[in-house]
C-alpha cells in the first residue's frame, strides 16, 4: 500500500453550489497507478463544505442553494456572531449540516462514482473565495 | 497493511430508513482477517443516504423519516428539478443533508461500533430501488 | 504505510457544541510519526455527533446550538420515540444531520486543520455524559 497528498486551490468560487469533479480529477492525475484504493477531499474552510450529488441537471444545484436558505436563513435574533456579516454564521451552520470532507472509493485507477453523482463545492459566503482542498489518497497500486 | 474492495447490491428498499447492518457484515466476511483497520461504505447514488443511528427501536427510524419529511417538504414552490417527481429533489436534499458514506474502525476482526449504534441506508425515493454500496476496508492483519 | 487504533474518553460533557481539538492531539502523540496520513475519529454514540467548525469566537459554538435546536425542536406530535425523554429523539435526529464521525488529514506529524478549522464533540442530551471516540490513524512515516 502506499499514500499520497495533494493540495488542490480553487479560486474565484461564487456563492452557490458548484460541480468539481473535473477540477479534482485533473488534479490527482496520479490516482492512475492506484488499482484500488480510497480518495479522501478535506476542505480547510468553515463557511464553505463538499458534498456529492446529481451531476447532469443544475437546477438541482439552485434548488440545493434555495433549500438550504430556507433551513438556515440570515439575519436570526438568536444570532450572536454577527460582525463578519448577515451570510457568515449561516456559511458556518451549513458546513456542519453539509460537511467539509468526502471519502470516495477508487477501483482501476479512477473514481467510483454511481452515474449521476459529481463533487460538488459549496460556497456559503457571499464574496469571492479561493478555497484549499487537500486530497489524501490510500491504496494498492 | 492491505485493502480490499467489496460491491454490495441492497434490493427492493422501500421509502424510509433501513437498518443494514447485519447485510453488511455478512457481505464482509474477510474483515476477520483485520486486526485494526477501518471500513469505508460508499453509496453510488444520489438519492439515498447512509447514516448510523440507534439499533433497538424502530420508532427511531419511523420519527428520523418523519423529521427528514418536514424539514426537506415536498412540492415547494421555489423547485425548478421537478421533472422526476415530487419526490425526487428533496431526495437529493436529504442525500447531501445526511451524506453518502460512512468510515467505522474495524478492531479485532470486527465493526468497533458503539452498543446502540447500527447502519441505515435512508432511501429517500417512493419506489423501490436497488441501490449499489462499494465497501473499502484497509488496515493490518 | 501503518495504522494504529486509539480510544479517547471525553467526561463530563454538557449539552452544546465544545472544541476538543486540545483532547484530541494530546491523545495521539504518536501523529508525529506520520509524515503524510489521514486520522479517521469515531464517536461511539448515536446522541453526539462530531464536527470541524471555527475554533475562535464562542458565540460561533452558541449559535449552532441555538439553531440546531430550532432545526430540531423537541416535542414534535409526531415523535414516536420519546420515553427516554424530550431531549432524546432530537438527539438522534442532530446526530445523523451532523455525522458521528470526521477525516482529518495529516501532513509533517500535525493534523492540516485549515487556520480557523477546530474539531467539535456535540453533546445532544441534556445530562452529563462521558463520551468514547476511537482514532484510527494511517500513513506513511
Amino acid at each position: 500500500m502506499k499514500c499520497e497528498q495533494i493540495e488542490i486551490n480553487i479560486n474565484s468560487t461564487t456563492r452557490g453550489f458548484h460541480l468539481i469533479t473535473d477540477i479534482i480529477q485533473s488534479n490527482i492525475p496520479q490516482m492512475t497507478n492506484y488499482k484500488i484504493g480510497l480518495l479522501n477531499l478535506f476542505l480547510k474552510h468553515t463557511s464553505a463544505s463538499l458534498t456529492i450529488n446529481e451531476n447532469m441537471d443544475p437546477t438541482v444545484r439552485v434548488d440545493l442553494e434555495s433549500h438550504f436558505n430556507k433551513l438556515v436563513p440570515e439575519n436570526q435574533p438568536y444570532y450572536k456572531h454577527t460582525l463578519e456579516g448577515p451570510d457568515d454564521m449561516p456559511a458556518h451552520i451549513k458546513s456542519s449540516i453539509i460537511g467539509n470532507s468526502l471519502s470516495i472509493p477508487i477501483s482501476n485507477g479512477a473514481l467510483s462514482l454511481g452515474t449521476w453523482q459529481g463533487i460538488y463545492l459549496c460556497e456559503h459566503r457571499d464574496s469571492k473565495q479561493t478555497r484549499k482542498i487537500i486530497a489524501t489518497i490510500f491504496g494498492e497500486g
